[in-house]
């Protein structure tokens, strides 16, 4: 029988870079620190926090970040507890970030259960997310072992989105499945067949699992990460500073799809109902901003004469383009950036050499 | 006989807005402000001040600018006395700032002769440039009421210059012809055909006459300010701003060139040799500033990625452009600016609307 599993704790990851935002999105303050759609002016950062909301007291939500965040993490999310701050020394993505998570949680009770969630998403629809982990909470209860994916229903056939093969439905649960295979960033024609077949399903980057369940994994596929929650976990929160310090750098940088979820079995799938999009390039916005009658998505101070199809962002200083169809223009802290929205994913080559070599 | 005519003296008109130039040109410092190209680093007035040299001292040098722009004009343009700079309280064109220029030179001497050129265009050959006002000085010594102007030699079929057709001769001079026509901006086959003839000449805009010659021309063809120039002359400098504030305003806006010169007789042509670009909008760039190997002309700090024939210009932030062709990028003051390159004459569509209705 499943051992009691102990509350409910949220991890928000705020360690991206969100380079293929640039130049609004810089090193100083990424895509989730900033207002990029949804939540009425909230930055993305803050409407994870509050996506959280019916699901967490603050005391349970986590908020994993740069070190060099700390301060705009604080000024966006005051009544986050000091203590619910983990700060990264180095990014080493997803898995990374979720091994200080489970050695957090680990601190506080005996086998927490850990939804985990980025915090540069949008999800417009809060409450059809939190029935979609209502459903992953019964897998739970069902499979103490299961490490739970929410799998969102594809409506294109989107390149850069990671894909989860549905099998055969979690006994017991209904709206739920096992995943047979992980797809990352498929080509234009593996995308069209996935959406054709329908048993195919967009990875939302939003887990679930028991402490226990997720451990059992590490120590299977990343062991390097399963050795630092051990090192963690019996030291008190004061002394994790310098021991990160010390120790996170030399984890390898992976992320937990890579790492564990494309190996692990167990895994199932969430088939979530809510809206959602990963905001993953300029080229989402008409996604999260309709267009204007002349295709234009607008945002900031711009006159516009015999544009079409533009995405047109400033942070500042007007925008005067002239003559000109589908590209996305931004200006911004970083500085400013001129590209067709078709080609919005190979952004942050343009952000890396902003920065210097 | 000809009277003897009085010394040299050169006006140059700065009173442009250079709407083309938005956004690096604003309304508080228009292009004749910036170092645009040529003249290492000097901006266009200093190198159009620079360009009188050996043509008159600095004290017959004259400056007209508008009033907003007095202190831009003493810091680039420190050795100009502080009487040798005339501010317009208002833009009235180029017929406006010549009956100032008309009134400033009849203080000083009883027929004086008067060089007046834009400040905000690029010769590159100053001794060329010299020889050809030696060539208008030897026509007003002909003919003293002549009506000197300085004629390029078309090298494209421009629609954005005026030109003048070439007539006869002018007896006794040589390399100067009488002017038998004025066309401005031209429709793209009438400019070819200019073009072929090869008896028409870009006007320049600089033009050469006494001022008995050019009083004459605007006793009869614009009254309102031969009607100025007799107010001013009498009167002590001292007061004219006063006068200027009350009078100026009243004045029709009129080039010129539309005022005077397509109406007048005794318009001579110098057939120049000099190099001369008016630099009429950001398409003119490549001109002064030779592409690199991708046909790219850029100023500033840039991240071009897979980008051809374009025109690049940042005054402060890194550009970054992906995947475009033959497009104007640029950041200034006023905002950033996008637009293919043959559309560059509209930009003043924008510089309008950015700064408001």
């Amino acid at each position: 029988v499943a051992a009691a599993a102990g509350a409910l704790s949220v991890a928000i990851l705020a360690g991206g870079r969100g380079e293929r935002f640039w130049p609004l999105s810089t090193p100083e303050a990424p895509k989730q620190f900033l207002a990029l759609g949804g939540g009425e002016g909230r930055t993305l950062l803050q409407q994870a926090a509050a996506r959280a909301e019916g699901l967490a007291p603050w005391d349970r939500r986590l908020l994993l970040a740069g070190r060099v965040h700390a301060a705009l993490v604080r000024a966006q999310l005051p009544e986050l507890p000091p203590h619910n701050l983990l700060l990264e020394p180095v990014g080493r993505d997803t898995a990374g970030a979720i091994a200080l998570a489970c050695a957090w949680a680990s601190l506080r009770e005996r086998d927490p259960r850990l939804l985990v969630m980025p915090a540069d998403h949008v999800v417009p629809d809060p409450t059809g997310f939190r029935h979609a982990v209502a459903v992953g909470l019964r897998i739970l209860d069902a499979h103490p072992s299961a490490l739970v994916t929410f799998g969102v229903a594809p409506t294109r056939p989107e390149t850069g989105y990671g894909y989860i093969e549905m099998g055969s439905p979690v006994p017991g649960v209904s709206g739920a499945s096992w995943a047979r295979r992980f797809t990352e960033k498929p080509d234009r024609a593996t995308a069209e067949r996935f959406l054709r077949e329908g048993t195919y399903r967009w990875n939302s980057g939003i887990f679930l699992w028991r402490l226990g369940g997720i451990l059992q994994a590490l120590r299977r596929h990343l062991p390097a990460h399963a050795a630092l929650v051990d090192r963690l976990a019996p030291v008190d929160a004061a002394a994790w500073p310098a021991l990160l310090a010390a120790e996170f750098p030399r984890l390898p940088k992976i992320s937990i799809d890579y790492g564990v979820l494309e190996k692990a079995s167990d895994v199932a799938v969430v088939l979530a109902t809510f809206a959602w999009d990963d905001l993953g390039a300029w080229s989402a916005l008409p996604r999260v901003h309709p267009p204007d009658g002349h295709g234009n998505v607008v945002r900031g101070p711009a006159r516009l004469v015999d544009v079409e199809d533009c995405i047109v962002v400033s942070a500042g200083r007007p925008i005067g383009a002239l003559g000109v169809r589908g590209l996305v223009l931004v200006e911004g802290p970083g500085g400013v950036l001129v590209c067709p929205r078709e080609r919005a994913q190979e952004v942050r080559r343009l952000a890396e050499g902003a920065e210097g070599p």
